[in-house]
C-alpha cells in the first residue's frame, strides 16, 4: 500500500457537441489518480478555465462550462503542500497565443531548466514543473515559430516523466514522454476523439480505445488526427501502475491491468508457496492478486478485513493518538474468517512496514493461527524520480532489513516478495522496455547524458 | 442493492475515563447505518448534546466533548426530507428530570400513539418517532415514579422495532423492542461498558463482545449492570441485517454476518446451479456471497465490475441525464474478466430491477457470453414496516412479474433467487425467530391486537 | 452603546399575494434587532418553517418560499450561547392543531411557569421562553376550546415583555404584553395587513402605519381583523427603544424615534450646557441627540470620530489583546475636526464606561483640548428584565460611584446626564406610561402580586 | 455614490518585533478600499504569502504568520470578474531572486507594455497588470543587476497610476507614481516604520504620519531609510479619493480629507445657496460636505435618511425585482425630519443618477416640500483612467444632459453642482497639481508622449 504523490490524471476531448458532461465523466473515472484539486480548460472564441482544491464532484458543483472542445486534469492530495496555486490546467498568455496544460508526471531536471529559464529571463509564479513546462514549450514556440515544433524542441531538454494534455488553437495535443513513464491512451467515438491517463475514463462516455499514445508521440487533435514524434529513447513503462496505481478495469499500454495483477497473484504463489487455509487481500490494494493466488494455489479465497469507505477528507484522529489506530479505524479483521486458521494474506508492496506490521498484531487478535504475507511486487529499494512518491530510501524496510528481517519486524509467520523476473513475466513486457528503478536502482534516465539548455 | 432509509445506528458507553474518542470511532464504525446526520450527547454535571448534518468526521471536526458516559447516533440520508431538526440525540426535560435519547428503529403505531399522547396534552415540535417515544417514557416515567417502570409501560404501547440508547441519571439504558428486529450488542473492557447497534463498534475501540441485547430488555449500565425486561413476545430478527445491512465483520444476535453470506452463497450455487466459468459479484453488496457461491459451485471467482469510490454527497449528474449514465460512474466493467466468458453474477436482493437491467446492459457491452444473475434472498414482496424503507409494493419488480418475466426484463440469461428454506437454513435460526414479512407478507405485529393506549 | 440581548424583531403579513419578499424585506429592515439567527414560517396548506443562523440575506439566500399568509423573525446575537435550536419561528403541534410562533421580548417568570408545566405534564426539549409560550398558549387552548380564549387565558399567567406574532389556521394573530413593553405596529396596503416590531419596516414594503398593536391586545387578522383583550395593566413603554434600540426612522407608541433623539439632545443642551467649540456624536448611536444638542446650543455640529464598518461576525482581536484595541479599530479620530478644540462629546448611554474612556483617550490623543461628556439618558443603576441585557447591577458604573466619580474614572473634562424629567418631557409620554426601572429601580411589575397558574 | 473599481489599499511595515497584527488592523483600515480579496506576505527566512476571497477577518480567521516584516493588500468587490488569481500580494521568482508585490492603481499602458513584454519572452498566467509590472521590475533588474535600478528603469516604462509596496530581500520598498495619483503615506513609531495608502492605517497601530511617499519617490526601508527617485512628472493627486474614496479620518497629500469635505459643502454653500429648512446628506457619501454646507448656510443640518448597516455581500434582490427596491433596502426616510420640508440634498457625485431619483421619489413620498440637490463635485463628463471605474463616457448622465436637463430627469426642485474653481480652491492645492481629468477631460498623461519599451 503505497501512498503516492504528484500524480495526477489527465483528460482531453475534441468534439462536435459540448464536452462539459464528458469531461466531468472522464475525470471523475480518474479521481482515483488524485483527490486534492479538480480543474479543466474549455475553448469557445476564447479559453476559460475553472479549478479549484477538492473531487471533481465538489468542484464542479452547480459549475457548467461551455464548449466543444476542453481538458481537464486531477490532482493528488499531498498533507500540507496543497495549494490553489499548483491546481492545473494552467493558463498562459505570451507573444505566440495562448494555451492551457495539464501535466502528470515528475519532471527531474526541473531545478536546471527553471534556472536556465531564469537566467534567459523567465519570471515564475509557482514551484509546480508544470509552470516550467508551459514556459519552456511558450519560449521555443516563439523561438521556432511553430507550436509543434516548439513541443518537440522542449522535448529534448525534458528529463522525466510527462504525460500532457495541450488546449491551444482550437486543437487538443497530446504527449507522452520519450519513455513512456505514465500511461497515456487514445480513444474514439464516430468523429470525436478523447485522450486520458487510463482507459476507464473513456468507458464511461462510451468511447472506444483506439491505442497507447506512444512514447514521444505529440498527437494533434484537430480537424484530423496528426501524430509527430520528439527525441526516440527506451520505454519504461512504470511497473507501479500495473501492480497498484491504474484502477484494474483500465487497459494500458494495451495490457489489462487486472489480468497483470491476477498473474503477479499466480506467480506468487508458484514462487512462494504457503501451507494455509485461505487466501485473503489486504482491501483493496491486494484483492486482484490475491484472486490469482488462491486459484494458483488452489486455496480458497476468503475476506478477512473490512474497508471503512467513510474516511473523508475532515477524517482526524482525535487527540494525535498513535497511527495503529488509523489503521484500526480503516481496517477491521472478519472474526470467522480468521480465527484459527492459517492466513495468506496479500498486498501489493510494503514500503514502511508499519501498517503491515498493525494489520497483523490485528489479525492475530482476531486468533489467527499463522500470517503468511505475501507481496506481489519485489522489495522496494530506491526511490521514485518520476511520479510516485515513495518517502526517502532510508525509510523502506527493505534498505535497512533483508528479507528475515522484514519478517521478524513485521511479525508474520513467512514473508515473500513476488522475483523480479516472475514480475516481468506477469507483466509480460519485456525487461528493457519497463521501468524497474525502485527495484533495482537502474533508473532509465542517466543523468549525465542530459542535454544542457542553453 | 437496496437503498434503505430511517437505518440508524446507536452507541452508548459508560466509563471511568473520558468517553469522546471512543463514541467518535464507535460511530464511525457504525457510519454505513447512516450518513445523514451525527451526534452525541456526553454527560459531566449536565448533559450536553452536539449533532449537525454531515459524516461524523465532519459533524466532529475540531469538536471535543469531556465525559466518562455518554451516547451517540448516526442518521441515514434520504433526499429532501432530511433536516436538522431530526438529528439525534433527542434532550429532553420534564417534571421527572431529563434525558438524551437516541434511537434506530420504527415505531409503526407512530400516528396513534401520538394522536393519543397530543389528546393527553403532548406537544411536538417534530415529526420524528424519537420524540413521541421520548414524551411516552417521560408522561409514564412522571406517573409511575420509577424511571425503568416508565420504560417498560412504554414498550407495552410501542409496536416496532427500536434499539434506543438512552443517557439519564449518569447511567445509559439501553432498550430493545420485545422482538428483537434491529441487532444491538453489549461490549465490555474491565470496568467499561458500551452498547453498539453492531459488534464491529466494539472492535475498534479494543471491547470484547459480551452478548446481544436480549429482545425486550432494559439493560441499565450504572454502577453495576441491572437487566430489567418488558413484554415477552416472539423474537423476529430482521432477515436483511444478515443478507445487505449490517457490516460483514460484525457478530449480531451471535452470529458471524460475513459466514451467514457466505453459506447464503453456497446455498444458491447447491440450490441454482449455472453454467459458468466465472463467479463475480456486484461489489461490494455481493461480494461475500459470491465467494460462497463460488467455491460451493467450484467455479473460479473473479471480479467483473470496478466500483468508483469517490461518489461523494455532491454527487449530481450533470444536466440530469438518465439514471442508466449513474450506474456507468459507479460500476465499470473488468474486461478482460467479462470477455468471452459466461459469468454468475451475485447481489443480495432485486428491488426495482432498473440498476440491474442497467449493468447487465454495460457487461453485455463488453461482450461477456452469458449472464446468470443469483440472488442471495428470496423475491421481495411486501413493504417493510420495521426501518428498511423498500419503495412501496408496487415498485417491486417481484409483485408484478414471476421469475421468467423478470429474468427477461433486466436482460439475463437466466435468473435464481435462494430459496425461503435455503436463506432460513444458511442463516441457522428458526424460521419463527426471524422476521420475514417482506419476503412472506406475514408480519410479525398483527395490528390488531395492538394495546391501547388510554 | 448598550449591548443588548434577547432583543428580537418579529414581522408577520397576509395577503392576496405571495408574501416571501415583503417577509425577506421586513425582516431586513428589523435586523438591528437581531444578527444572530433569522427564520420565517409560511403557511400553503400547510406551515412550513425554514431558518438558521446567520443574518437574513445569508439564511435566505437561494431559499423561496411559497404562500400569501407568513411570519417572521430575527434573533440577537450573543456570544456563546446562540444555538440553532432557539432560532424562530417555532413550530408545534397538539391535539388542538398547530401553529407557529416567534417573541420579542422577555418572560420573566418563565421558570415558575416552566415548572408548573412541567408538573403538569409538560416536556421541553429546549430552554427558550418561546416554546414555554407555545407550550402554554397550546395547553389553555386545549383546556378552552378556542384558541383566542386560549390566548387570553394564557396572558393571565404570563408576566414580562412579549410581542408575540402567530400563524395559525391561516391567521395572523399579533399579542402584545399588556404593559407595551416592546414596540409593535400594524401596516396597512389595500387589504394586505402586516405586524411588525418597528414601521420601518412597513415602509420598505409601501406600507402604511395604521396604528399600534395595543397593549394586552390580541389582533386576530383574517378574513377580517379582529381586536381582543387580555388583562388590563398599565402601560410602561421602554424609553430605552426610544433612546437607543429602535431606528431613527421608526415610528413607535405613535412618536418619531427621531425627534425624540433629537429632542433629549436639546434637552441636554438646556440642562447641560459647555464651554465647547463643536458637538460631536459617538457614531451611530449619540448622533441625532448630538444634532439636537448642537442646535439647542447652537454650538457647531462636527463628525469628530469615524467608524469602521467592516466588524463582520467574525472579526476577533487577533491574539487576545486588550479591549482598548477593539475600540481603536472601530472608532478613529478625525483629527482636524478635534485638534486644539473643546468638545462636547454626545453618546445615548454610559452602562460599564470602559468604552467612553478609552474614546476619551483616544480623542485627548488627538489634541483636544477638553472632553464634555453628555449622555441622553440618565444614569442606569438598575437591570432590566424586560428584554435588554445590560449586565449585572455591580457592573453599572452609575451603581457604584457618583457623577464626579464617574467623570474622573472616564477621564473626561466635564460629565452630564439629561434628568429624569428632561428625559420623560423629551420622550412626550406620561412619566405613568414609560417603564423607567432601569433608571429607577421601580419596575412595573411587583413580583408578588403574580397570578399563579394551577 | 460612485462604485469605483480596481482600487486598492495597500499596507507594509518593518519592525524589531511581530508584524502580523499591525498588518491585520492596518488592512482593516484600509478595507473600505476593497472588500473583494485580502492578503499578506510575510517574510522570515523565506516569503510566505496567504491570500483568499473575503475580508479582512474572513480571510485571516484562526491564520497567523510569523514574521517581521511584511506586506498586505485589499482589493475591491466587482461583480463577476473577481477571482482568486487576481488576489495579491503576488510572489514570483527569477534568476534576480524573488520578491512579493502589491499594486493599487491602474497602468493605463497595459496592454502595450505586456504585448512587448511577451515579444521580449515574457509568458503571463494571470490578466492583472499586478503581473505585468512584477515581470518587468524582475527583467529590469536583471538587466541592470541592481533591484532599484530595476524599479527606476520599470518607472521609464510605466504609465498610469501606482502604489506599490514590495517584500524583498528583508525590505519593504514602497513606489509611487511620478504623477502621484493614488495617495501614499510614510508612518513611524520608534525604530518601526511602515507604509500605507491612507493615514488610518497608522493611526490604528499607533503609529505617527511622518510623511506622504513623494511623487516617482521609491522608498526603500531596510536597515536605514533610503530615498530615490524615478523620472519627475508633473503632479496630479486624484481630486476623487478626497471628494469620495480616501476615509474622512485620513490625512494624505498632507490635507484633511474631513476639512476639505467640509470646504467643498461650504463652497458649495456659497456658490449654490438654496431656500431651504434643513440641510441632510445622503448617508454615509454626503455627510462630511453636508455639514459644511449646514455651517456655511446657516441652515439646520439633520439627518433624512436612515443607512442598513447589514447589506452583506449575499445581499440579493429577491426575484430580481427592480433596482428601486435595492435603494428602497439601503435608504429609508426619517418622515418627520422630511415631512412639509424644504430639503439641501447633499452627495458627493452623480454618475448615472438613477440612484438619486429614487432617491428623491422617496422623499417626496415622504411628504418633503422642496428637494435641492447640491454635489460637492463638478459633473463628471470623462471616464478614469487612473484607477476609478466610473462606467463608459455614454453612462455619465452629465454627458448626455445639461443641468436642466438633468434636473428634470432626478426630479429635484433645483439641482447646482460645485464649480471647478470652487473644487480646487476646497481642495487648496494647485489646479496643476490634481487630476481632474473626469471633469475637464484634460488627461495628465498624454499617449502620444509615451515612452516605448525596446
Amino acid at each position: 500500500m503505497i501512498k503516492s504523490r504528484d500524480k495526477c490524471g489527465v483528460f482531453g476531448i475534441k468534439s462536435k457537441s459540448g464536452v462539459f458532461d464528458r469531461i466531468y465523466y472522464g475525470l471523475y473515472a480518474l479521481q482515483h489518480r488524485g483527490q486534492e484539486s479538480a480543474g479543466m480548460a474549455m475553448c469557445t472564441d476564447h479559453i476559460r478555465v475553472h479549478k479549484d482544491m477538492g473531487l471533481v464532484t465538489e468542484v464542479f458543483n452547480h459549475i457548467h462550462l461551455e464548449g466543444n472542445i476542453g481538458i481537464g486534469h486531477v490532482r493528488y492530495s499531498t498533507t500540507g503542500g496543497s495549494k490553489i496555486e499548483n491546481a492545473q490546467p494552467l493558463f498562459i498568455q505570451y507573444s505566440g497565443g495562448n494555451f492551457a496544460i495539464a501535466h502528470n508526471g515528475n519532471i527531474i531536471n526541473y531545478a536546471e531548466l527553471r534556472e536556465t529559464l531564469e537566467r534567459r529571463g523567465s519570471i515564475f509564479s509557482t514551484t509546480s514543473d508544470t509552470e516550467m513546462i508551459a514556459q519552456l514549450i511558450a519560449q521555443e514556440h516563439t523561438k521556432l515559430g511553430d507550436f509543434v515544433e516548439g513541443i518537440k524542441s522542449a522535448m529534448n531538454y525534458l528529463e522525466g516523466s510527462y504525460s500532457l494534455v495541450i488546449l491551444c488553437d482550437r486543437k487538443i495535443i497530446a504527449v507522452r514522454d520519450p519513455h513512456g513513464f505514465r500511461p497515456f491512451v487514445l480513444g474514439q467515438s464516430g468523429e470525436d476523439y478523447a485522450v486520458a491517463s487510463e482507459s476507464c475514463a473513456l468507458d464511461c462516455i462510451n468511447m472506444k480505445l483506439v491505442r497507447d499514445i506512444k512514447p514521444s508521440e505529440i498527437l494533434v487533435i484537430g480537424n484530423c488526427i496528426e501524430s509527430h514524434f520528439g527525441p526516440e529513447k527506451r520505454t519504461a513503462h512504470c511497473m507501479f501502475e500495473y501492480v497498484y496505481f491504474a484502477r484494474p478495469d483500465s487497459i494500458i499500454n494495451g495490457k489489462s491491468v487486472y489480468e497483470i495483477r491476477k498473474n503477479l497473484g499466480k506467480t506468487l504463489a508458484e514462487e512462494a508457496p504457503a501451507k494455509a487455509d485461505r487466501v485473503i487481500p489486504v482491501p483493496d490494494s491486494g484483492r486482484t492478486a490475491s484472486i490469482g493466488y488462491s486459484r494458483e494455489s488452489k486455496k480458497t479465497y476468503g475476506e478477512g478485513l473490512m474497508k471503512n469507505r467513510y474516511v473523508g477528507r475532515t477524517f482526524i484522529i482525535p487527540e494525535q493518538e498513535n497511527r495503529e489506530m488509523e489503521v484500526k479505524m480503516k481496517l477491521n479483521p472478519i472474526k470467522s474468517g480468521i480465527e484459527g486458521k492459517s492466513l495468506v494474506l496479500v498486498d501489493d508492496s510494503l514500503v514502511r512496514g508499519t501498517t503491515m506490521k498493525q494489520l497483523i498484531q490485528i489479525i492475530k487478535e482476531a486468533n489467527a493461527k499463522e500470517v503468511h504475507v505475501r507481496i506481489s511486487s519485489p522489495p522496494i529499494r530506491y526511490p521514485c524520480h518520476y511520479g510516485i512518491d515513495m518517502q526517502t530510501q532510508t525509510e523502506f524496510i527493505a534498505s535497512k532489513k533483508d528479507i528475515e528481517g522484514i519478517r521478524k519486524e513485521i511479525g508474520a509467520d513467512s514473508l515473500a516478495y513476488i522475483s523480479l523476473e516472475g514480475l516481468i513475466n506477469a507483466i509480460g513486457e519485456p525487461e528493457s522496455e519497463l521501468c524497474l528503478a525502485c527495484l533495482t536502482g537502474e533508473y532509465p534516465i542517466k543523468r549525465k547524458e542530459q542535454t544542457k539548455l542553453l
